[in-house]
């Protein structure tokens, strides 16, 4: 596969795995001492990858849990933000400023933060009360990042009641690292036909639901936008029925990103809606159950819906650069300039 | 002004004004009772309306309260949801097929449900545990219904002890209608000019934050998307900054949608740095600063904005519907077909 380190990509997610023994140690002491709700801050990429895990909680066991982007629970507050609450952030450099700032927000709140970093020596993880160091880098920031947070959130929800099966879970995480190299093969072809096709597309419609809704968002805002300079909509497919749907004609590429959980069929009404107008030609599904998950237990991909769609994504992206002959690195003003 | 019965508009606005007895002999006797948490619950355009109400009972108040899309809702449940939640629906028709069935799956969870209702007659408003009928219509529904989720919860709000200028704000709400009017008035020569110089534009990046964030969201997709055809991108101002930020060229037409909160800055940062970059020939700003609210109380300003973007962008939408020469009123698919 071009742009794919395999040994590394591997090397970095096998690490990961290892830190369950750090993030259980965190998850006993916090539920021991005990706590009223957990916060997942972030913003952009980080906002968007916490959104399944929302999810998760929400759905799957009964802490009180909120997603929130950083720079606006700074500026407004939130009230059920305090002592009683930890929070949770990630930060592959460990010195994203919104992210770094909400930290310091959420402990002078008096609040317990986790802080999640690819680097042990800044003030983000020094200062964090429960640092948590995952070696990873660009490169693999996402689904590094991914795993650690199925750990951490499970593990919670685990100490918490909510999971007994937490530890057969994380034998299939063990797995993942693997299967994923597994995934990102089986859907080159696909991607690289998707960005042959559409190189010289100016405007996609991405729809996407439950778990797979914060990877629908970002991939529209931070890979097609931020580094295709690609123009899309997102809406969430619930959504899409309450006005996008009139932009629907032949011409329009339409992008239904699917994953396997309770909102499946959301994603499904959305597909089924464009084949029945005929409007097939642009129409393309990307689908986690397309991919085998070789080694995972099948019950556990509903709940791995984010983590595979990344790894497909990821793959488009390559294919997308390779294709436009646009590089993912470049910014016009992103880093290029004080704003 | 073109498309707008003030007569009729003034009529709507002052009898829903008049619904204060009944919404606050709903909200003592639920508070008597005791809830744990408030739920507002809406699809498209309902609920982007409720986004605001939950940014106010989240920042000034401690009440615990859930923003949520009545589709995902069913589909997935919220582990919050239950016998000591109080939750929050509105319907023009008293039809609208998700809200109905969103208010019986939560009585089914034990929930009491307030349901308001431009019609008494059906069975949504009939089965609510406690019904609000407000005559609006499809012409002023949403300015009719701010004003009623205002008292609503707010007085919810009281009820809890957390706002106690409740019958000042209250006073200050009877004066809206009249003051709309007149905003309605002050901005049709921009709306105008407006719709006049983008009337061929096929593509708008609208931005928001805060208690104005909903009609952001909801006038990219109700208005522009679905009655308009027009391609749009709406994106929270803070995570405008990671990623749609590199869309900014000369010839896009970026629309700020500012109001007066706490989350302001986040949309004079975007605004800074288009103006920062020269991009100021395609940058409009609708702010609702920008506008005098006869007989209201400065100090209530900075809770009105969302009510007052509403106003303004009504004007917009009127005169994007004259000067296209697209009706508001068509539709491609919406209720023209099954699906």
């Amino acid at each position: 596969m071009i742009g794919f380190d395999e040994k590394k990509y591997l090397e970095i997610g096998n690490n990961t795995v290892k830190l369950k023994g750090r993030v259980e140690e965190i998850t006993k002491e916090i539920n021991k001492d005990g706590y009223k709700n957990v916060f997942l801050i972030g913003s952009g990429g980080s906002y968007a990858m916490f959104l399944p895990f929302e999810y998760y909680m929400r759905t799957k066991s009964t802490i009180s849990v909120y997603a929130e982007i950083a720079a606006e629970l700074m500026a407004c507050g939130h009230n059920q933000l305090g002592r009683d609450s930890v929070c949770i952030f990630t930060s592959t450099s460990g010195t994203t400023q919104e992210t770094v700032e909400a930290a310091a927000y959420c402990r002078e709140k008096g609040a317990r933060t986790i802080c999640i970093s690819g680097n042990a020596d800044v003030p983000y993880a020094k200062e964090a009360d429960y640092p948590i160091i995952n070696t990873m880098d660009d490169f693999s920031a996402a689904d590094a990042d991914y795993i650690l947070l199925y750990m951490l959130t499970f593990s919670l929800m685990h100490e918490h009641g909510d999971f007994p099966e937490y530890e057969e879970f994380c034998k299939n995480l063990g797995k993942l690292p693997a299967a994923l190299v597994d995934v990102k093969k089986q859907c080159e072809n696909k991607a690289e036909a998707f960005a042959e096709k559409y190189k010289d597309e100016t405007y996609h419609l991405l729809t996407g639901a439950g778990t797979v809704w914060g990877e629908t968002y970002s991939y529209a805002m931070c890979v097609m936008e931020e580094m295709q300079w690609i123009r899309t909509k997102s809406v969430k497919a619930a959504e899409f029925f309450h006005g996008t749907l009139e932009l629907l004609e032949k011409d329009v590429s339409l992008m239904v990103i699917m994953g396997e959980d309770e909102l499946r069929p959301q994603c499904e009404r959305v597909v089924n809606f464009a084949k029945k107008l005929g409007f097939t030609e642009n129409l393309n599904v990307f689908d986690t159950a397309d991919y085998s998950l070789p080694g995972v237990e099948d019950k556990y991909r509903r709940l791995l819906s984010p983590i595979v769609m990344t790894a497909v994504l990821d793959r488009l992206s390559i294919q997308l650069e390779a294709k436009r002959g646009h590089s993912l690195d470049i910014r016009r003003y992103y880093k290029q300039m004080e704003y």
